[in-house]
């Protein structure tokens, strides 16, 4: 499993994503500047990944910070929060983190400063622990549909490289791995930006299981072929009603699934769950800029004066969806809004494992 | 509409593919030996395309020939034959062009030298004039299913480039726009190789049809949002029942085009239907280079280690087929086998337009 992140002697290591699969760099972050830029350049990327490492980069931060009361040393701190947020101004996690660890030091004002000091090492190191734990358990979930034999698609990177752990969509297949189960895992390019080609591919080696790359559009000739056992892809945000929104090319795939009769699996952290918003038709669908498809590596590839649709991610209607894979267990979409309910006894909604 | 290949003040003009869409460059024939480098070199591409250069090609050289009588000729012109059957060896469309010639030849044998060298360019004219009637009956056949106002998604390149005339699947929205409708188009990038990013834009741009580029895996997305009226695809062979060889990915959109109630057209020439071929199970799937897919632009995408699949097309079953489009009309799959058959009437099969 690669550590895309973690705290070691005093420093903030992170794998510089942005290099990968050509080069693998790990940067050692001294100070929380080298954090901050590491979040702003790309460096370090996913949703969990990088409130991880806004909460290390406040930590290292405070390390610098000569204060002799409570006082002194929020006014000390509070620029390195807020250069942290400044980093991704949209990104949920990093606000999330520091909100956190705001509670954190109001809770604590009356220890020693060197006491804050470690409590913000150790807050940050939980943040990454609850993670893992988070990964882990979709994994042990999501294992439970997968057998020995089997040859699984997914779209993307969800992975390591995205969280501090296992991943979510990939966490099943680790699992299962190291629960001893020979599987092959089939990984889908994922144009334009070609995450499945760079990362997923790429941490799948890592971790030791056989994995084919393909071009998109081969997954239906694949499927028509009964080359692929089941479909595990991860999610930006699952509405209440267990609508999915993940990157663009989620939806086809599922439709072909729906075609072969082949399970769609979401791995769905449940922070990843938006149990304020109803269904997928209102989630806003972002177009991201047409150079991502237009221009390979510099190189232009269309001609002038075409138009082009660059959609970030797409909708998959509940109904697609054989199960979910979350940290408390394997359950069906219509199951997912009675997670939030006081009164059920979750054991009693989950799904068993083939 | 672009000309990719024709006969002008004696020299074999043909359009260089090898640097489109970045630039235009047309080169004059002015001996057989460049047109054979020009097929070798892939600068003409398409199966009907290489078959209209190669007459061409044997019709320069034949200019070339000094000979008193009909065997010192064929003595002559046999391995110019031989030398535009060597460029592209597995090419159907080169031999049937290069037999169609040598028929020519023996059928004219008591004729003039020089009128044989007049008949040769003929036939190659006439090869090439064929294509285009072909092409045209082709798109009449087919707009008669485009409304005004209609969005149609088409996938790789079946147009002009890759035929003397409108194309295939091109020429029913080339007719189309010429009867006044307006329409517009959604071409799929068409991974690995990009020729509905490079080539089916760029054509379409010039024959003034507005042209949106989407990645392959975006279709399913504006399948759902209602954003397609119907797909044109083209087919490199389609068996006697109606199943369809086409570019990796038509199989993917044709499962869509079925979960959506969105008619999947196929424009197939009779000369791409294989009647001694019973169903497309029986087709072999030619596998192409992994570099296609690992390598853009010369920078190598993937981590060392990675399997690849490459498959060159898939097959779509006769029954995701809502019609062919051929020369002699639009037909359902099922009665594509009929179209041999001597005691039909081919008007009765004809479907109509919508």
């Amino acid at each position: 499993m690669v550590k895309t992140i973690e705290w070691r002697d005093g420093k903030g290591v992170m794998l510089d994503q942005s290099r990968l699969p050509l080069e693998v760099r790990f940067i050692e972050c001294t100070d929380c500047h080298m954090v901050a830029d590491g979040i702003k350049k790309l460096w370090i990327k996913g949703a969990p990944a990088i409130g991880i490492a806004a909460a290390m980069g406040i930590a290292l931060g405070a390390q610098d910070i000569k204060a002799e009361s409570f006082d002194e040393f929020t006014k000390q701190i509070e620029p390195i929060i807020k250069m942290m947020l400044s980093t991704r101004p949209t990104a949920v996690n990093i606000s999330w983190a520091t909100g956190r660890i705001e509670r954190l030091l109001l809770a604590n004002k009356e220890r020693p400063i060197d006491r804050l000091k470690e409590l913000l090492i150790y807050e940050a190191n939980k943040i990454l622990e609850e993670d893992i734990e988070v990964n882990k358990a979709i994994g042990r979930w999501g294992s439970e549909f997968i057998k020995d034999g089997d040859t699984i698609l997914t779209h993307c990177n969800a992975g390591s490289l995205a969280t501090g752990g296992h991943g979510t969509a990939t966490a099943p297949l680790l699992i299962a791995t190291e629960q001893g189960k020979r599987i092959q895992v089939i990984a889908g390019e994922t144009r334009p930006v070609l995450q499945g080609a760079r990362l997923t591919s790429w941490e799948l080696i890592q971790a030791g299981i056989p994995v084919t790359l393909i071009t998109d559009s081969t997954a239906g000739a694949l499927m028509k072929n009964e080359m692929i056992d089941l479909v595990i892809v991860g999610t930006d945000r699952t509405t209440k009603n267990g609508d999915v929104a993940n990157k663009i090319g989620t939806y086809t795939i599922a439709v072909l699934c729906k075609e072969h009769n082949i399970p769609f699996y979401v791995a769905a952290p449940l922070s990843s769950i938006d149990f304020g918003m109803h269904s997928g038709d209102l989630i806003p669908i972002e177009e991201r800029h047409p150079d991502e498809v237009t221009t390979i590596w510099g190189h232009r590839v269309v001609p002038e004066g075409v138009n082009v649709i660059n959609l970030s991610f797409d909708v998959t209607p509940a109904n697609y969806v054989a199960s979910f894979f979350t940290e408390k267990g394997a359950f069906r979409p219509m199951d997912i809004k009675k997670l939030m309910r006081a009164d059920i006894d979750i054991e009693s909604l989950r799904l068993k494992g083939i």
